[in-house]
């Protein structure tokens, strides 16, 4: 087994403190990452706080993970020692369902196993990416184009393919009409993401601070999603809608923002059930829709997508001992855009 | 002016009634049509009795009319007296908007005007099928293929279409697993369609006495709503549900049996505001979506799918005079499948 330096939680009220957890010996197909980055995600902060209720303790959170590869098993065929790579939400999966072999594990019938607070298959609990090594099924790691500084690409790993797979499953591109609601991790990274895929694009946020870095990462429109006006000028005329807010909104408001056929898709689990109306959905024929990450192969154009278009997180680099207050900072929404832990810190 | 024999309604809580209604002079675009028989839709019961609040007194429903061309306009081209012909629950629409110009009048975005219940282009409240004769521009009339009978094939106005435009949306077809949640006037139809274009079809209804019709009607498995041993045998297995229930039902129990993609069409709208877990649709990627019957040129193309595959309602004829017993029977489940009026008895 591997000794490794991580951060953990012990408790939902508890600060992150030092501590060693252990790794499995590379198996065959294994390949061992030295964590170089390690994004802060909302839902670490769910998870660590089990606002969930489903926390195991104690907790090494962190699914957005870019590192160099430091060693590899006899039968790792895509990768090599010094390669940049990364890791996001999921670890394994079964492989087998119909999901699976369509390359979305991340609908894997058979059982997936996360990054953190998941059982893997040795039956032993996960632990993410707030720690030095991790050992991972070369199946589940993706490579990080050189173009990509690593702490730019970690919340890549999950803010941006969770972005990115909704943008092309319901085909933004030339011609369309889409809105990102909410500027921050995923959204920051959407924007750009659906810019680089021709459609046209408008950000609703609460903030008009935010305005001038919308514009910057390449939107057509920035709105504010507080002000009535807003759900005049864009009534009927949007044909997708990627929420990334993580808390209840009027849906019947933005649902009457999608034109014919439009779709509104959330990506976040919120307290309280969604509730809506019946004929905000029979009007223009919409949906309401929801998604999880994306798979492995996505997750790799996705990446390569993003070097291509000089596309990366805008990063606030913390140190280890930063956990707790970029947590107080993340729900305070005092962070552009992203915060991401140097573990070389830890 | 044409004076017509017609049944109305006064009130909420009034009996119908025979009356006289004046019908406009045909234009040179217009077909005067003896209606012969006209459907019982639930919403008919719904405006009648001022259920959504909107209804204009006194009212003459009916969105479902099978008749015969008795005269037409200078200019009306595609119908001549003695043709069998159908109108369904639009009259007019603007034409010009994108919506209309794809054919998709339902959605028009223009203003459309409804059968009945709705004001006209002449500034005149619209009256419906519970009436001798209507007159309508040719644009808004359908042709009923000859094997189809007139009486049952008068629901397929309203019924037919709005079942139809959802299959054929989300394609149902060889392959798919469609399941149709309530088997009364619409549902028994689809069960028909969906069976036609080759998908595997399952009814979900309260009712076990419904079992054989569904099978008669082609359903290929036919399992009951209220036994949670359904949702069990059915989870993550159907790529469409088709809800045609005016009510509200839990809505997470019933995502839970979409598969990858899959989409839960609700064609009614209900009291209460629709409830789900943000959850139940980010597992699968699942959609819950809208619809609104269909577009004049679908409803043709369904009519004569229809009588391609000896699709057709199965219907209680009844007379004029008992149209509040029907609407009685009709919120008590008691009609296999559709009432349709008698206009001869008006």
């Amino acid at each position: 087994m591997l000794n490794v330096k991580a951060r953990c939680t012990c408790g939902p009220a508890e600060p992150f403190i030092a501590t060693t957890i252990r790794r499995r010996d590379p198996g065959p197909r294994d390949v061992v990452i030295d964590i170089a980055y390690a994004g802060i995600c909302h839902s670490d902060v769910e998870h660590a706080r089990s606002l969930r209720g489903k926390t195991m303790y104690p907790i090494v959170p962190g699914h957005e993970m870019a590192g160099i590869v430091s060693a590899v098993g006899d039968a790792v065929s895509r990768f090599k020692v010094g390669d940049r790579v990364g890791v996001g939400n999921m670890v394994d999966a079964c492989r087998e369902c119909e999901n699976c072999r369509a390359g979305l594990e991340q609908y894997c019938s058979g059982g997936r196993t996360l990054a953190y607070n998941s059982m893997g298959r040795d039956g032993e609990p996960t632990y993410g990416g707030y720690s030095e090594k991790v050992v991972v099924d070369e199946a589940f790691v993706v490579r990080i184009p050189d173009r990509i500084p690593l702490d730019r690409a970690a919340p890549l790993l999950c803010a941006g393919i969770t972005m990115y797979s909704p943008l092309r499953h319901w085909q933004a591109g030339p011609g369309k009409r889409v809105a990102i609601v909410g500027f921050g991790g995923l959204g920051h990274v959407g924007v750009q993401m659906a810019r680089a895929m021709g459609a046209h694009t408008t950000v609703l946020d609460l903030s008009p601070a935010k305005r001038e870095d919308a514009l910057r990462f390449g939107a057509d429109e920035y709105r504010l999603a507080n002000d009535p006006q807003t759900f005049v000028a864009l009534a009927n005329s949007l044909d997708l809608i990627i929420s990334t807010v993580p808390a209840n909104v009027d849906l019947d408001a933005y649902l009457g923002l999608l034109a014919r056929d439009g779709t509104y898709v959330n990506l976040a689990v919120t307290d309280k059930p969604l509730s809506l109306s019946a004929a905000s959905l029979l009007a223009n024929r919409r949906s309401i829709a929801g998604t999880r990450s994306g798979g492995l192969a996505q997750t790799q154009e996705m990446l390569d997508f993003c070097a291509d278009h000089d596309i990366a997180a805008q990063v606030e680099v913390v140190s280890a001992d930063s956990i707790d207050d970029a947590y107080r900072r993340l729900l305070a929404g005092d962070v552009r855009f992203r915060f991401v832990i140097d573990n070389s810190t830890l």
